[in-house]
């Protein structure tokens, strides 16, 4: 009921504070029998681990993962997966200044109010330090459903966008650069941008495309957690995320009934996909993609008015390490949470019918 | 697992189909004490009912509730509260010609895929009819929680905007037209616009916002179930939707941090509100706020191309009764769905300190 | 969370008061293209009804269900499936003399005191009424894995026990007599005791044991949802009832382990069975077999000393109808309980590995 | 969905296999401000682990739990309480000869077939070393609920039973001898039974009896949730355990009504409490007293025949080291299971009615 499990059966159930010894997860219900890639986790992990870069936040994690149970042969056997993250460079010290300090637009206001104590230490479990658990369980949800290509790119840095639809896009390139915009020249311009932000000791928000491709028909558990319910939900529990739109979007929500109709080829195909191949709910086999929004990170290495937490007049301090802008990061996050969200329904997907495997 | 039901602890389950008998649900889970208001139950589905006035649907429905159980000399009895709508319009006859065809960007194709078998009338568990249940238990969440305001209206109807900020807003005046736009002159020119709409057999999208007022500090489950990851996935399940933003949404991730912080006031309220109530997934005590897209239903007057389930060409024709804009009748469905998520983390709220009943 | 919800997967949710309009329930999570046999649901609903003979209560109800959604053409759709049933013999007036009285070892003071406020009219929720929609639900369960046979029957009345081992016994003549007792000479026994036991107007415990064969070998998700865990929780839920052991049960507790290990034949199959076909959680493919406790029903036709909601001593009058012992009509519901645990299993087993349907 | 998390709102989930590096779990729903004392919980584990006393398997484990995260100088934050066990007595070496044979009335053989894979390593997942991580979430429960008293003890082994109420002993025994059993005079014989046995190199069962007292009334949620039903698959869900019986139990089913019912006093309480303390599936403030199976566990120190993976005969041979009679060891495990059934229905409790918590 506590908020830190997710999926009904693909299970990720998450702990761990960003200054504590170590993070780590359960997670329950991969089937057995599937053989695990670990370099291709470790993979993942490296992608989302700060340091990586001369845009990221320098603080040093290793991020390895440490597999205790479920595992036995390099197999899954069905029980569930522990694992563990060790928190390295935790550095309790650089965080005394703001005990008491209520930093703004972070979550140390909300948690002291709703739990009436609170782990002071660099964000605690308002981390996104705990966004390691989710691409472990991300990495492995990947590889239980090899089939379904997911490709997240940065497509906006502050207001430097990609003017280009997805389709023109080489997903090859996304790691070509620190951004993770398959856009090259889109890119420097990110890049560029990044750095002067940085240097004025401010943050930038952006937005994340992702792209689901050969996605199976039928995912999707109609009417409360429809496939983009669902993926709406995952992305919006990602640190910073403010919104989430999926095929026509918002810019849908302008256009008429006549437009937007996506018609059918004789293969059950559409020739137009606003609708971002999801219908009712349930994926109809046409490129599923979608758009995450985040704002720019709370932590600018700029002093800041605010409050301690005797509602007394303080200054919250601007110093320690930062990601001037979370996207680049937050890419194999968005990939990780489609990956669970997805690899969610596919398995309940083989028991919606007497067809599939209900017999 | 199947997805028809929605909420932890305030549980509602649906069932039915636009063209059965009834459609009815299931809330289990509300405390046992609380007095109904059955008349304004009844209000909250009037606003909700087709037939309403000249810009809905022609349908017609009376959406009268008979509750089952759980109630008692009109008080909750903490047993679940069993209700029945019946479906007295239902015409099956008007469907017989799409029988086989699978209607452009409706779940036709999808549930007949997923299932293997489809209520081919009328659009069966897909058609917006479903909603209707969701209106009763957020009617009902709505009085659990008297003191949260929850006020929704229409801010846009295809490229027609309300220009102002909800602060300046009288919400007293949603009500006061059949669009449910509180700014009367936008109101008049969006009637006339899916007025026109209507005649062209078209239809077209639109958005609405909704204010959360008077939240108690303290509701969210971080870290999978933050209170804007709930209201996005209850948005995002409503029928049409395609997009959900709060706070600064999108227009946050063009923000720099220094512009997005919001600077404490000494009482732990904010001088801005860019977060939008939230901070970390829990609210702060600040108006939360956020903007649902609805695209255009794929319903239109109008023949269109299509398939049939052998997946010859076949014509959708256009005729029956639809919504020219459904936004103005998604008023009361966003604002029960968010009753629902605020009931349910108002309830979880309690248990999660000693400090608050936990003890 | 409250607790009116049973299955993970095949998830059956209830309503209703014994003494309200109407009783039903939604069944979400049956896989679609499931073809129904509503004569056997009726048939099962028969063998549970009220005055089906001299041995039970008098109390008039048809017991007829409809169903209202989930159903096309006599197949499953994958869609919720809602039901009712309607209280025809309510008799409400009957009641008014226990409006304040807590009735001996009936529900009334609890839920008084839980909730705060009761439906005092016989029972309300507490009543077995509402083992009606468990019965609707369990006559689908067991049409969804028609290869497991599913016999329960009455091994005890009062004192009067089958002295042989479920082995030798007839299952088909379980139905061959009212108390539902396959051993014919017991069975007279039973009836006579019972008879004397309503002429005395008291009532009688008895035990009933239930064998389920051929269920497929996997069925169970340990380590807390061990597969008799959860037929255990099932029959517990029942009303009356105290208690549940399955294979050597209690008196396995007074053996050696040399004398209870069953030893395996090559085939995989055991030569004994005192593990009941279930081990470390999971069916083995040998018989299941259990047996289920009831306590006299608590409504006798004395008056009893009792007191009121005040505390003022006060007579719980003997009157109305009941039944003498609640057995024979237990046995529908010990088995639609198995079914519903059966069924959810099954269904989860299906993904619970990649060689099985889980790729 | 897997079966490795129990509670709905105090919800513990766990990992690991017996011979791996830790085992652990995950305390998710523990209310934050919550003034944890560790000393009580190590001494929870030290009255679970092995090589306690001479009637116990002298597997050597410190059982040490590493909390890593949730805990903030000494209290509970409200986030998720991560936790480790090492099992640093693994010696792997000790099952190569039980690679491929599955050993009588052992999971070995359906964990094999479920699953398609098992970690044959001793037992896996299937050995009751997992039991240790519910003894630490026990201690947390009770910790939450410490007006409540929780008292488990042997109440027989194999056939030597004590013949006294359990309103007779006096609770502050059971720790006084090594078999856990309040009545001296039948634990001397008890123990000097288990020590027969062990010699044998046989094993045998026993029952374990459990008090709880000071129960507030209204814990519980029925109708599938009852107080007993959980206690009763949560009891299950121990290893071993083949029955449960609450209050009066199997023996309640042999008895008239009229005996059977408990007769109000005018305070509330009864005369008599063979309901056990629970009526309609909710506490009534009686005591709450029942009783749990254990069947002789299957590791015995004899050759036994049985079938390898492939179907062949083959011999599990009794060596390595086991416990004689497991019902000792399991008092703790009983008593913490029971904890987490209160805690959670305690919580959920305080938000069930409005004049509770609920408004």
């Amino acid at each position: 009921m506590a908020g830190n499990s997710f999926g009904k059966i693909f299970t990720l159930t998450t702990f761990g504070e960003s200054h504590g010894e170590a993070i780590g997860g359960i997670i329950d219900g991969c089937p057995a029998g599937l053989s695990l890639d670990f370099e291709a986790i470790n993979a993942e992990m490296q992608r989302r681990k700060p340091g990586q870069s001369a845009i990221v936040t320098q603080r040093k994690e290793e991020d390895e993962v440490k597999f205790l149970s479920g595992i036995f042969e390099g197999k899954t056997t069905g029980t569930p997966i522990g694992f563990l993250i060790e928190n390295t460079d935790q550095k309790s010290k650089d965080y005394s200044h703001i005990r008491d300090i209520f930093r703004p637009s972070h979550a140390d206001f909300t948690y002291e109010k709703k739990y009436g104590i609170r782990d002071y230490r660099g964000g605690g479990r308002s981390s996104a330090r705990e966004t390691a658990c989710r691409v472990v369980a991300g990495a492995i949800a990947k590889q239980l459903i090899p089939e379904i290509q997911i490709n997240a790119f940065v497509s906006s840095v502050g207001t430097i966008f990609i003017d280009k639809p997805y389709q023109q896009l080489d997903f090859s390139k996304i790691e070509g650069n620190i951004v993770r915009c398959p856009d090259e020249a889109t890119a420097q311009r990110m890049e560029e941008h990044i750095k002067e932000i940085r240097k004025q000791g401010d943050t930038v928000g952006g937005t994340i495309t992702c792209v689901l491709q050969n996605v199976p028909i039928g995912l999707g558990e109609p009417v409360f957690n429809k496939l983009h319910s669902e993926l709406g939900k995952a992305m919006l529990s990602i640190n910073a995320v403010k919104g989430f739109e999926y095929g026509s979007g918002f810019c849908g929500s302008q256009m008429k009934g006549s437009d937007h109709n996506d018609i059918f080829n004789t293969d059950g195909t559409t020739k137009t996909n606003l609708s971002g191949g999801i219908q009712g709910g349930i994926s109809n086999g046409m490129d599923i993609y979608f758009r995450v929004a985040f704002k720019p990170v709370a932590t600018i290495m700029q002093n800041q008015k605010t409050i301690d937490s005797e509602g007394n007049n303080a200054i919250a301090e601007g110093k320690g390490r930062h990601d001037p802008c979370v996207v680049p990061r937050a890419v194999p996050i968005v990939e990780a949470m489609a990956a669970l969200v997805l690899a969610d329904f596919w398995l309940l997907n083989k028991i919606s019918s007497i067809k599939n495997n209900g017999s």
